[in-house]
């Protein structure tokens, strides 16, 4: 209920159209539905051309195909992450169009036939970054969710710090990207290094890459939320999903 | 040394002019600053406006002093982070148009003239949240930052989930943002909420503020890593400069 | 041996019926339940209808089985948590009237036939939310022992703080019930928003669903135990049990 | 602004009394304890006869007796924690009716006159226990709070697990309390040794008591989390107000 | 209330000179101060000859010369640890025979004058080794609560891991003790090859000496948990008076 | 070289019978396993009667047997901790008198015959206590390790906290023990009530049993390493070995 | 391309047989290795005899074997760590001269033929200590990092503190040792010992060998950090590569 | 006692000058740098010209400075860490030829009087890098201390990652040198990106600069520890005066 309908109520009122007992139950019953908040999902979703996501970590197979199915009915877009190759058989066999990336271990059903065209054809990008080849499956899921939401995306993987010149061979397209996506186990240091070199946001993903006193990943996550670099903000511990999400909404 | 230089340098030894072991000499050393990345800082700092920053903890008084007074003859911005009174106090006697803001802690020298002046026409904002009275310090270092570097900034304080009417009061102005700070402490549950709500990047900043269990900020920087929002990143606990910085990168 | 037996006991002592030495071993051989101490956890048992309870986890299947088909020989009502399929199968060929409740992992023998019945009647209710699917298993957990233990109870899953609406619709039950359960993974954050809302007491539920940053559910018991809204305990992670047992024994 | 002021408005404007406009900025400029969502608060506060409360660690002690003073004036009852004697003095000569409790830290307006008095009518009372006497700050916390809120507290301090026998003696209190608070620090063992003897609800709160490997109370609280026995919910470390909250809410 | 009681009480039963409502009673009411926990702390206290101890950290200076003084009163033996050097100027002059040891930490008053005598005549003794002159402090704590308990004590300082030779020369006087207590901060090691050495039960006692990754005692603490060599056990960090207590249990 | 041999040598060079070269080298040279370290370890073994011991655990099934047979060839006794049914199988054909506990995962090789049957004899006694079943394996493991190496061991398990009366019950057990282990995991309370009852030392053992914030023994770890019951002393997690061989060393 | 080849091209440029464009793009298009970065790399690899290392843990068995194939054609040595059995078996079919160290877990392909002959006549020496049996397929990893490397190593395993004879047996090849590696778990203290009693460097590599409070190695890292001995630097937990490497470069 | 004193001992019990006993009791009474094993402190201390080493931290000033003076009696070389400038003063009154560094924290006192003029003229080099001002004084400290060991040192500060072009400026340097220390805090990503440049072993030192996330140099010191770049070892938390010796160590 917006300012113009609070008017046009207290005018019922005035007119004597509207009770002053109906008023006022109208006035304490506002379901919050009322205010928008359930809406405005939905407005956000047709605006940002943003897909339903599905987590499928700690769901069954049979429960993470059937919610796919499910929103594949009503949704132009679905993006499932953390999807084992069973899923995306299964999935494949019952809704037309899904693509599956083993990689990033996400799944896309994409009807609106759009995105990659689209992507070529726009300027600004999401660059995304890997310090180790074992960060591309985290790397992968930011830049295939980022693509999925539409933005175009540019890659530049295994370019970690203890080689700078493959990264600083990268200078080009870093300094050119809209913003940048840096996926990095271990001791997680690209995200300083990138920070300091570009002049866009930088969105560090920490990867579980590493052992002993990586301790799954803390190690580089506490390091990125130490950087040294301004610009650097930080995603929960193998979130490539979270950073191509987040990437994808400054971009665009 | 970009391509025009090295094409210049090979026509040089091509015509004669240029000995070869000069030339082999001259790619030898070249030096990484003439790769372009310390002009790079240069041409970043005057593209974005972004003021030279001195982060005062850790320094002495003189020091601090010492740095900024420098700073600011070659500057026409500079930002002092965790900057106490008595360093604003003696900056303020050499150096004309210091400002100080001791909520934030923050000094800004800033001789531009237009920030303030600007940011009232632009339409893009960043707006600062803060969950409790004890996060507003935190939350003006963002928002006295993202101001400096030449943001529009909008506030909303003491809007901590706990009451949950504060914070859908000030629906509007969120929906309308364009990048959102969120700035809590205990148990940093604002940032998913506020998530929940906007259609914007929300950069977290967990604050120490808290006992207990809290452990100087290590539950409020948790609970924000695992936001179940999508479309939050998050830096490091009490890093309002940051929050701001980055949030200006993301609204520029 | 409750104050009957007793009674009855001593009587048989006093009229020659039960010789002294009779009566001192019976007192003395009495199992830790009929001395003066186990005596009180008998009395509460009849009082507060609570049934035996056999934490399955760490017991062997047969353990298990064979554990809970003595209770059942003495007890009208007993509770087995954490318990799989293949112990509900094997209790239910051995056990009359055994259910089996499988998302909450929980096996009820109950025949005092009395609980959904009574349930349905009464006014006073336990609530029991949680914010993911993947909860479900610990709200359920809580849900089944509160029931079992003579609670009416109420449910409302998957309505977590990144989707304020969904939690809103809930406003007139949450405000109605006695006692409230919530159950949260990853931040943590509902119970903070919930305890905001309800003016009853609120049961914290951590629960170690998420990835990364979650480290098993650390990071939402730490975002509970710093609940900036008063009227909010925490159990233990994953502990639906202790929840339900603690929200009856408030709600009795 | 309750149903009564609300109704008068709505009246005022039929009558044509009150212009749309004017009763338009009303309902906008409403405070926040005027809406929907904070009458919630004031009928509580009503119901409860809960105070308003303000944490004062963390504040200046200017901010702490101005917001205690400004509260004074619209509140029959306010409960400041965390409070030094400089405060309590300066409110003293300001605030007609305070009470400072020192070893609580906690400092009480209250202008009902009725607490302690119709504290020792009824029957139903809680029980605040602590381990040591420097668990007693954190348990006074406790007690003060719930007393002001409107319970009937009993005490028993000092009486730790390493000397039964001091527990013992208060079995029959314990037995016939509706509610338990246990405080205790250092390896946090009484809630449990308490769980196992009463049949009511026990609220256990861990304190930073302790040196070495306590943590600052972290042992104390791992162990509460963990505590063997049913009915047990564990509250933040030193967080004695929301333990005596919490109390109240039950025992009402 | 043991068997021969009971038979009694069941005695008096069958004659008639007991009622059965009274006899009833009489069982449900066994108070548990009956059991002669309390009575036993009397008893174990004249056995061993172990003085009634102070903890005087958390507590105001006033309060702890308080306490010292009223059991100086009735017991011959008070032993007060983590006592500042004001305390125990206080206590001099109000009380007579009392010693202070300041590295220690620790005030005696001891008025049985049979402690040092008995000690050089007994051939069983506690010997108290420690790594770093900073751990003499703790090793003192150690000592001398063994001694004022009854024990002869050893002492051999500054004899750390890095220079074995150091240690070795003790090895003649560390095989002939009856239980050795090793204090050590940083590493934590000594304890390992004292172990190695010895023949009799080890109790090890972190320190917290060092910085850094010593976290404040943590290192050396798990350095000792972890400990290769069978037959130690560990204290709390800095537990002095744990270790000498615990020595003296065993050494008697 | 003691001074005997020191003398003996002076005596050789003085006579002349030994040249000033040779005994330089002699002194020079003199080897470590000459102070007696080496032998140290065999008098020790004969005087204590210990076993060899094999820590199977992370060794191969193949190289645990070789070990143990070896070491049976040469040994009266052999103690395999850790050790699988299958390891048992495999030794009990090669080795005659292998004997295998199988709750405490421990294989003894005892030739000496004396054992149990001396154990009957003697009045000291070790007792092993634990809080749960799931508590058992260790508390086992203990308590067959101390009587392999000799001690008379009395055992009472499954009297957690929770439920007072069943420890209560066992106080004439406990109160003439020579030395207590205490097994317990969740909330580790049972040593420090346990060394509030007993009046000889008590070896508190942590265990893994739990789940959530119970963090693999931790919490049972730091509780009782924080005992506020004077006279315990802390093994790590699960180390029931350490246990029993300590309780031993203090028994015998 | 080194100083020759960019010699050679320029030269070509002056005499005109290479078009400056050409040449320009070929300065452009150079990889890596031909960069000045890279040609570093290449300098060092052939002046330190250093092989190109796969680490397999995380890569599937086969991504594994076609990268060692790959390297073992262009490089006269590649060392791959953590290496199964069924890796080594793929690789020996495929590339000759490949050998598999199966504690190291490290295949070695070397055609260089030279190493080990060499090792045996050079003096300099590193020498490899381990504490347990259980720590000695860590110690290898570094044993054959630097042999593969170059360097000649002794080896001397299972010495840890508990039994110093065994130590100090070794005292003599610790003393004339250029570079010491000595890998423990559980406490780590062996480093402490050892740098006690040698004067080179000493390389700290804990392992995760233990259990319970070792949490995975961190036990043993913590307490080499803290080591009291000077001249002890770190490596991650189970590092036996880096180490080995380490070594290998302050050795050669 | 070295190798002559010795063999004149045993010349003087050859020729009957020196008794027995007497030289017995020399060699039983000779002080701990007499023995063999302290003799090899001695010898070290000559090749290695390496000072006695005091840690002022946890000293009183007194106890500092009496040290100090003691050992500058006796030794040509003093080195006292983490002392303050009072410290300083009191030994510049007592002890000719100190000399205090205060941004180290370190005081000299050397009168071999050749160690700068020594290090000018020597070829290898240690080299001291740091990341930001703040890192100075770990830095110094480090540098300090191989300079008085007798290394020639080369210093480059503030070259932290953020900014590549000031380490990339240094990159001759860095390849000259014989051994590396980068100390660093906040995110610790420097060695990582120097271990990737350098063919030399890197020493790592973690500072405690930094706040929030960083947890006192946990961050920085995890980081190194997981460091992508091979041939990095790592000291404790603001261990300059460690990094220092282990690099002279490698250097002379």
């Amino acid at each position: 209920m917006d300012g113009k309908a609070l008017k046009r109520l207290l005018g019922g009122v005035k007119s004597g159209r509207l009770p002053v007992e109906q008023a006022l139950n109208s006035l304490r019953a506002l379901p919050y539905e009322d205010l928008g908040c359930a809406k405005l999902d939905l407005h956000r979703s047709i605006r940002t051309g943003f897909p339903e996501v599905v987590f499928c970590q700690g769901k069954t197979g049979e429960q993470s195909v059937e919610i796919i199915k499910r929103l594949a009915k009503h949704h132009t877009k679905v993006l499932a992450t953390r999807a084992g190759p069973d899923i995306a058989e299964r999935v494949a066999e019952a809704v037309a169009g899904s693509v599956y990336h083993p990689e990033a271990r996400v799944l896309v059903v994409d009807r609106t036939g759009t995105k990659r065209a689209r992507a070529s054809r726009v300027k600004k990008y999401v660059m995304v970054l890997c310090a180790g080849t074992a960060d591309i499956p985290v790397a992968e899921e930011a830049a295939v969710t980022a693509e999925t939401m539409g933005s175009r995306v540019e890659r530049a993987y295994d370019i970690g710090v203890a080689g700078l010149h493959r990264l600083l061979d990268q200078k080009e397209r870093i300094m050119g990207a809209n913003v940048l996506i840096v996926a990095a186990g271990m001791e997680g240091a690209l995200p300083s290094v990138v920070g300091g070199m570009a002049s866009c946001p930088v969105i560090a993903v920490p990867t579980s890459v590493g052992y002993g006193a990586s301790f799954g990943g803390l190690a580089a996550l506490l390091a990125m939320l130490n950087s040294c670099a301004a610009g650097v903000a930080v995603m929960n511990i193998d979130n490539g999903f979270g950073a191509g999400y987040f990437a994808h909404l400054v971009n665009r």
